[in-house]
């Protein structure tokens, strides 16, 4: 169990073993040409962050219920922009949704799908959508096709007929907006999602962004954190703040390469040591080793990704 | 193992058994004549809280190094009001404090404590001041002679000679601003703090109040959470939003009386169920029981508090 501190800027290649996990949370800003990735607002606020870059990054745009007020606030002084901004879905039980914001979006050609089960949270009547619109052409057409959806549970009528995983599907990026940072207990929900999704749908990469930072799983064993360059996202040769952090209910034990205190047969858990305040030194990639799956966040200078 | 559901109003008495732990997490808007509390502000935006009232009803007021900015910048516009909010103590590694905030809140009589160690952090450091300053008068004298206080570890020095627990101590409640809501692996540092506290300073009560709510750890075995009433910090009626977060790496069993959603033998965990988005129902008194200690969020309107 030992601690060592690297230089500012490290270069750590991919791991010799096979079985790692590559995990890309940045592809938004490295290779933006992504067919399968969806950009999913939530209801909170969205100063700091960068919308129009992350909306021209992703395929897809769904808002949860108030996420959609959320939008239509941020475009607030600029109208010729808030037109170019518009989801093609909201979803959830629409008890948020004012009248002015879905008026505004239906008249652009949002779809708005009511869906009043509360068996489910606007986040997964959201996923549903996306999921469903990635599955299959017919799928999506069904998806479309908004007025034969059953206003209380129409969606997981839908994907009861959907399997899972999708048949040689790649996966989806799911990037999240505003489950993070506002009320603890949604805070907490979102964390409980990613490990719920994570188990639950192996092709699903979801990937909260707040003002300050991004927020993802790493899974249990090797993973390689793989990105352009970390000068994509913060001031060239900064070294961004991060955390691992173990909030699945259990002991990790963490071996690290490229992070500013580099870890070996470090054992974690939320009553002993916390690995928070720690930073990326790795150009081009870090890697994280974990015998649980674990949270890890890095912070994101949305100055410098404008 | 059961849920059940409230009606909004309900009163639970405090629990026939007398071993159970009493939790106050409001006793700074219900019984403001506190002696023994402590407004301990980190570097984060303290926009959107009612920091005059949490002011008047807190005995010391101690800044963790930028923590004096924000509240400098809270008060920007109200310089009467901004010199009515002087700090006791402005206490850190001051990488972060600015010259413009530390020579106002000097030439006020904020006494400065610079202390280089990094191995403590600066919430460390504030509460180290608080505890001291509450030990013995003999002890708040040696902390109010700043100039004798080594600059590199002065205060471990001075922890070094008062025992713990204090011997015959009341508690000491502590409300901190800015440690939850921001960057996230902070917020999780935050979390982790509550554990380690409660582990290692039983007469300490740490409370954190974010713009949206207060964050507090709940003891293993049975509490009830009192407050004189929930239209305190809600507007009347309101069932104020909480959350039972099983943070402390491990699975709980969680028994209530008083929420929106009682539950009875509900097994808790982050890879399994999670309650958010519940609400307190209890108009002066909640009870959780649990088999380990848990994190408890109420959600405040900090208007309803003006």
């Amino acid at each position: 169990m030992s601690v060592a501190e690297n230089p500012d800027n490290v270069t750590i290649p991919k791991p010799a073993d096979h079985g790692f996990n590559l995990i890309t949370p940045f592809k938004y800003l490295d290779k933006p040409d992504l067919s399968r990735a969806v950009l999913l607002v939530l209801n909170q606020s969205l100063v700091g962050m960068n919308i129009p870059q992350l909306w021209s990054n992703t395929k897809l745009h769904v808002c949860a219920d108030g996420g959609a007020n959320q939008l239509y606030e941020f475009f607030e002084e600029d109208e010729a922009a808030r037109s170019q901004h518009i989801p093609e879905f909201i979803v959830g039980d629409l008890d948020s949704l004012t009248d002015e914001t879905r008026s505004y979006y239906e008249s652009k050609g949002s779809i708005v799908i009511p869906q009043l089960t509360q068996y489910a949270t606007d986040f997964d009547k959201a996923l549903t959508v996306s999921r469903l619109y990635f599955y299959s052409e017919e799928m999506r057409a069904k998806v479309q096709d908004y007025k034969n959806i059953d206003e209380h549970d129409g969606l997981a009528q839908l994907e009861s007929e959907v399997q899972n995983p999708q048949p040689g599907a790649e996966d989806i990026f799911v990037y999240a907006l505003g489950g993070i940072g506002g009320r603890f207990d949604q805070t907490i929900a979102s964390i409980h999602q990613l490990y719920k999704i994570s188990e639950k749908y192996k092709y699903i990469d979801l990937i909260f962004i707040t003002s300050s930072d991004t927020v993802f799983l790493v899974d249990k064993g090797i993973n390689y954190i793989e990105y352009e360059s970390k000068g994509l996202w913060n001031s060239k040769d900064a070294v961004p703040v991060c955390g691992l952090l173990p909030l699945g209910s259990t002991k990790v034990i963490l071996n690290t390469k490229g992070l500013k205190y580099d870890v070996t047969d470090w054992e974690s858990d939320m009553l002993g040591n916390v690995s928070s305040s720690n930073g990326i030194c790795g150009v081009n990639g870090v890697i994280v080793e974990t015998t649980e799956a674990i949270v890890m966040n890095i912070v994101v200078d949305h100055h410098t990704v404008n």
